[in-house]
């Protein structure tokens, strides 16, 4: 039996670009707003239509992220683009209503001593803010998304239970938030994890939609995807290049590139409707702006059928 | 339906140690003797048993395995090892008889092109040089592998037709020869194509067990053992720390690493006696005695587990 002929396997797989949040929040390097839509136009022009773009976080937290109004309004006017930026709390959810995002994500953390360090609230006090929010955007036309980090394990407290994560869901499902992700912080996830969170969530949230937001931290992003995909799953996130990293875990990759997820897709059969050439510019024009090497393997390797001159070195090897 | 509960997942799975050999082949720094010796000990103590050590190729052509003979003599004498070498050739054949390997790997590969490049032979050539090995090892105890390089595509010919691996496989399971690796010399295996290789070995040789050597040139490598675990297949081919590269891609990553490949199958519930801690250990000597960052992610962020000081810095993530 292969994974290709699960009869499970989603139809066709949706690929949000969060390089432009996730990836550059962690990054030393600020990029100031027109490098961001030069990022932004490269992945565009690449065939991506879904970003997350910013947080509506406080600019003195993520100093990265400091000029999100200014960045949503001036990606307005791409065709077909769809725009979503995370918001902790009702000021963040107004500031995003005001800039005219598409959608908002409200997160939250699975494990209760990441979300204080994250949002300086418990987790009940979490999603209490969620509820004003989603009564303060009702009839705005603004969608609203949840996502749970710290979902596959958290740093502080090690294994986070599938149930917890299911009972979060549940609470989102019964504010009429459809579409969860699941967040991988910290790269804890492995294929029996993501096996146990979806019969928790399919179980206890059963309305719910799932997303997948893997870090390659310990290399296991695209085997996750592979899962997810055995599971069903057909909606992932990735980061151009493997931009971000883990604060715990210096020098380790950072989020799941998006042209390494693509080339998978792609190969897999998958119409993603994106070119991995133009995903391998976009990669190289970040590692440029970013100034750094980046993670992407395929973005150094080039696609699989590259061909090379006969000429070329080769010693003997298997 | 989970890849977990395949009902065709290897109910265990084993793991050979390439990082001597292929780890090393490729890399600009050439180790001495007795640095490969404390590695191999490293790799030893972390519970790994099977190792290819070296190639008996000729030195000019492969001056990091020019003391073929001296590390295989030196090597001797670690309880329960089992030491492996290519050989390309009688000559070669009868290096390794002489220095005490237990087991050859006769090697080809699978496009003309590569194996006139890397060993000046057609592929006939080669077939007909390994029925020769083959009369001259009867007896001596010495066990005889296969190898095809190149199965999952070559750099120079781009696709590589299934069903010629399959007749070369088959050609080698005439010559009583029971245990073949697939190389995937430049990054080129997919789950497909590994699908594919799959259905035609299993036609045309249905004898001959397989063993999965990946390379990680293009970041599929594990996403790539899933599929192989799907499909039945439970043996497989690392290389500490992800040692190796590709000559035709610099800077883009060597071998699929032994941690992140113990890592993967330790958290799907295989037992490979294998401590990852060990091989975190080893592979971190590994970067030290060769001189550069290896890519492997899980050496550098630690087992999943590992718990962080809550006062450690966090910023708002998902």
């Amino acid at each position: 039996m292969s994974i290709l002929s699960s009869s499970l396997c989603p139809s066709s797989v949706r690929v949000t670009e969060v390089g432009l949040r996730d990836g550059l929040q962690n990054e030393p390097r600020v990029l100031v707003t027109e490098d961001k839509l030069r990022l932004l136009n490269a992945l565009y022009d690449a065939g991506l239509r879904r970003f997350e773009l910013t947080s509506f976080v406080s600019p003195r937290a993520v100093p990265a992220l400091a000029d999100a109004e200014e960045l949503v309004v001036a990606a307005h006017g791409l065709d077909g683009a769809h725009f979503s930026a995370l918001v902790p709390n009702l000021r963040g959810a107004e500031r995003a209503l005001e800039a005219g995002v598409d959608r908002v994500v409200l997160f939250v953390s699975a494990s209760e001593t990441h979300n204080a360090k994250n949002v300086n609230r418990t987790i009940g006090q979490s999603l209490a803010d969620f509820e004003a929010i989603v009564a303060r955007l009702a009839g705005s036309g603004v969608e609203v998304d949840g996502a749970i980090a710290t979902a596959f394990g958290c740093p502080f407290e090690g294994e986070v239970a599938p149930e917890r994560v299911g009972q979060i869901a549940r609470r989102l499902q019964d504010m009429g938030i459809g579409d969860v992700t699941l967040g991988d912080t910290t790269g804890m996830a492995t294929p029996p994890v993501i096996s146990r969170l979806h019969e928790s969530l399919t179980r206890l949230a059963p309305e719910v939609v799932t997303t997948l937001h893997f870090h390659n931290t310990r290399g296991l992003a695209l085997a996750n995807v592979m899962q997810g995909l055995a599971l069903g799953i057909g909606r992932y996130e990735s980061a151009i290049g493997g931009l971000g990293g883990c604060p715990f875990a210096p020098g380790a990759s950072g989020n799941l590139a998006t042209e390494e997820l693509v080339y998978l897709l792609t190969e897999l059969g998958y119409e993603t409707g994106v070119s991995l050439e133009g995903l391998i510019q976009a990669s190289q024009l970040a590692s440029r702006l970013i100034g750094r090497d980046l993670p992407s393997q395929v973005a150094k390797a080039g696609p699989r059928l590259k061909r090379h001159a006969r000429s070329s070195v080769a010693t003997a090897s298997s």
